[in-house]
C-alpha cells in the first residue's frame, strides 16, 4: 500500500489542483488531501471553510480512480512541530507531494520523501487568481471543476466574498 | 440531499459504531463521521492518533453503501462555541445522530435536529470495555471490524496501549 | 476614587455573593466582580455561559448603591501570569476581596492587597449546592436574588443543568 | 426587553462612538458593548487595556439614559467561531449595531439582525486618526468625551503610545 | 560529542534527580534537562516557577563534572507532537533518560534511543513525598541538595506551598 | 547577588550580542539570556530553532568570565502579561538590559530597573543584516562569533535558510 499527500488551503480547489490529482493518482494506492489553514474561513485570503472546502474536494473527485481521504488540518503555527501534526492526523503515507518549498525543507528534515508534482497554468490558476476574478465580477468559473461551482452557489459564497471584501 | 453527522472518539471504531452507521445510512444520503478529540493519542483514554482512526474507519465502511465524510475534529473546549466548530470542519449537514446527553442539548440550542441510535450491547461494545481487554490480554479481536484488527496491528497498537499503561 | 476588586464563577450567582458585595459596597467607591472561567458552560460544574451570568449579576446588583463593573475573565491557566490577565482586563482596582487561598497567594505576590470577606451560611449557600438541589429536584429559588430565578428560567437553566448531567 | 449590541476596539473610545451608541439608546432598552480585541495592549494600534477602556466608556456613559454592558471580548481568530463566542459572553441581545462588512456578514449567517448606524465625521473620528494626533503632538482632547482625557491622562497613556511607537 | 536529554517536573529538584544525573554524567559529553510542565506554578503538584527550578537545578549541578543544559519546555497537551517540541527546544542529542512510559514510548516512535537509568530511594525520594513532607511539617530538607534549600527559603516556598494547599 | 537579564531573537546570535554581552559581564554577578520567540523557527525571520540558538549562544560564551542561564522564552502575544511570563521563566533578576522601547515600556510599567546598553555597529550587526547576506551569498562569518559559524554549518542552516526563502 502506499499512500501520497498533498496539501493546499483549496480557497477554492481548482482545475490545477485537479491536474496535480490525477497525476498523483497515477503513481500512488491512495491519496490523502490535507486541507490546510482549516481553522480560517470569511477572510479574502479564506473565504471557505474548512467543510465546505472538503465538500468541494470531494464532489470533485468523484470520478477519480483513486482512493482518497480528504483531512482538515488546522494550523499549528510552529514550523518545528508542523509534520508532527500532519502525520498525526493522516493515516501513514510514503511520500509528500508539493511545490511549496517551506514545505519541501520539513519533509526533508523528518527524512520523508517529497515530490514536486508539475503545475498547470500556474498564473490564472491560482487560489488567488480566481478570488480577485469573483470579485472582479469576471467569469471564474471555467478554472474550477463543475461541482466546486455548484458548492460556491449552494454556500452563497460569491456574495460572501465580495462582503467581506468591502472596505468600510 | 440529506446528510447525517456522528461523532465519536472511535478509541477504537468498534462493532457497535459500525452497526449504528449501518442503520444511519438507510435513512441519509451521506454520511458525515466527526473523529472527536482529534488531537489526543498516546494516553491510556486515547491510546490512537486521528489519523489511525480514520484509517480504521475507512476501512470498515469500505462495502457499506452509502458515501461518507471522515472528519478529525480537534477538541475545543469551550462549549458553547462546539456547533459552530464543528459545523465549520463539515460538510452542511442537516441531523446529528448521538446519544450524548451534552452534545444533545449543544445541537438543540443551536436549533439542528437530534436524533439518537439505539445502542449495541453497550456493556461490551465500548471503547473503555475493549482496551481494558487489550490491557488484560483477553480476546478483543470479535469486538471490531476486521480491518480494525489490521490497522492496529500495522502500527503495533497493542503493544503502544500496553507500554503507556504502564505506572512507573 | 477606590475600587475592590472580587472575582467568582459565579455558577449561579447566590445569596453569599450578594450579602459579600453589600459588605464591599460599604468600604469602596466602585466595585468590580470578575466572572471568573468565563470561557466554561454546559457542563455540570459551569452549566452557565459568561453572558448569563453578567445578566444575573446586574439585576440582582440593581438596587445596590455602589457603582459596579461586571468583567467576564476566561481562565488562563497559568497561574503566574493571573494577576497580569485580571488587571489587564479590569480597571484599576486597590484591593482584593476573595477566601480563595490561591488567589490570595498570588495576589500578595504582586503586592496587592487582600481581604477576606466573612461568608454566610457556607453550606447550603454555595454553587455546588446549589446545583445539586436543582438536580435533585429540590427547591433552590430560596437560595439566588429573586432576578437569578427569572434568568435561569428564561434560558432554560434547569432543563439544561439536568440534561448535561445525565449519563449516557 | 429588546437589547442591542455593538462592537468596537476603542483604541481609545472617541465622540463618534459616542455618537452612535446616543444613537442607538433611542432605538434599544438596553446596550451591550463589547471590547474587542480585549487581550491587545501595549502595541502603537492597541495602546490601552482593556480594563482602561472599560473605564473609559463606563465614565463616558455615566450621563446616558439607557442601562448599558462592557463586555470585554478576546480576539478567537476564527472567524465561523466568532458569533458563537461572541453570544457566549454576552447578556442576550436581538440586533447587533456595526458598519463592519465582516461582522455583518458573519452576524447575517448566524441569522441575527444587523444595522449599520450613521457614522460621524468618519474622516477625523477615528482611532488611527486619533492615535496619530497623539503621536504627532497635535491636539486630540476634542476628539474624546472628556473623562477619556482624563483616564488617558491618569494612566500616562500619551507617553506610553509614544515610547512604544520610538523605533529602536 | 554525545549529549544525553532528561526531563522531569522537578517541583522540587530532590537528591533522586542529583545521583540520576551524576550517573548520566558519566556517559555523555554534555546533559540537558528539561524542565517540563514549565508553565505550571503555584499548584499543590507544581509549587515552583520554571525560573525558581531552573535556578535549583543550575545551583546543585554548580560542581559535576560535565557541562550542562537547562531547559524550561511547556506543556503541549499532544502526546504527538511532543518529541517535536522538545527537540525544537534543546541543543541536539542522541539519548533520552527517563523511566516513564510514555516518554519511553514517545522517543522510541521517533527512533530516538531511549535509556532508564536506576532510580534512587523512589519511595522516599520523589517530589510527591517531598512535598507532603513539606505541607505536614515534618523534616524535608535532607531528601533534596543544600542549594535547593536556599532556593526554597529564599522565594519563601514553603509558605507559599502551605497557602495554597488549604481547602476555603 | 545581582543578576542581570537580557533578551533578544538571535537570529542568529552574533558579535553585536556577544560585544553587549561582555559589557554586561562587568556590572552584574550573573546573565540571564531569554531567546525570545522560541517556538518559531524554519521561517525567513526566524530560520534557526530555539534549541539551535541556545547551543550558539552558549558556545559563544564559554569563556565570558560570568556564570550565564540560557532560557528559551516561547511568545505569549499578550503584551500586558509578558513581563509576567518573563519573570516565571527566569530566576530571579533585578535588571533588565534592552533597547527595544516596548520592553523599556513592559518592564517600567512592572517597577522593574531597566538599562540600555550601546550598540556596536548596528548597521552591519543585525540579525537582519545578517540573513539577507547569508541568502545573497555575500561573506557573513565575520560578523558572528566562531561557534556560530560552526553550529549553523553543523545543522545545515545555510541550505535551510536559503530553501525556505524561495517563492514557488
Amino acid at each position: 500500500m502506499r499512500r501520497g499527500f498533498y496539501i493546499g488551503r483549496f480557497q477554492p480547489y481548482h482545475n490545477g489542483h485537479q491536474a496535480v490529482l490525477e497525476g498523483i493518482a497515477d503513481e500512488v494506492d491512495e491519496i490523502i488531501i490535507g486541507v490546510g489553514s482549516a481553522q480560517l474561513s470569511h477572510d479574502t485570503q479564506n473565504p471557505f471553510t474548512a467543510g465546505e472546502r472538503v465538500l468541494m474536494i470531494t464532489r470533485a473527485l468523484e470520478t477519480i480512480d483513486c482512493p482518497f481521504y480528504v483531512i482538515p488540518i488546522e494550523d499549528i503555527r510552529r514550523n518545528a512541530l508542523w509534520v508532527s501534526h500532519v502525520t498525526s492526523m493522516s493515516p501513514p503515507f510514503e511520500i509528500c507531494y508539493t511545490s511549496n518549498p517551506l514545505v519541501i525543507q520539513l519533509f526533508r528534515e523528518a527524512n520523508i520523501r517529497v515530490k514536486s508534482p508539475p503545475m498547470y497554468q500556474r498564473e490564472s490558476l491560482s487560489g488567488t487568481a480566481i478570488r480577485q476574478r469573483i470579485l472582479d465580477g469576471e467569469p471564474w468559473e471555467d478554472y474550477v471543476p463543475a461541482p466546486v461551482v455548484d458548492v460556491i452557489s449552494e454556500i452563497e459564497g460569491v456574495q460572501r466574498l465580495r462582503t467581506i471584501a468591502e472596505t468600510d
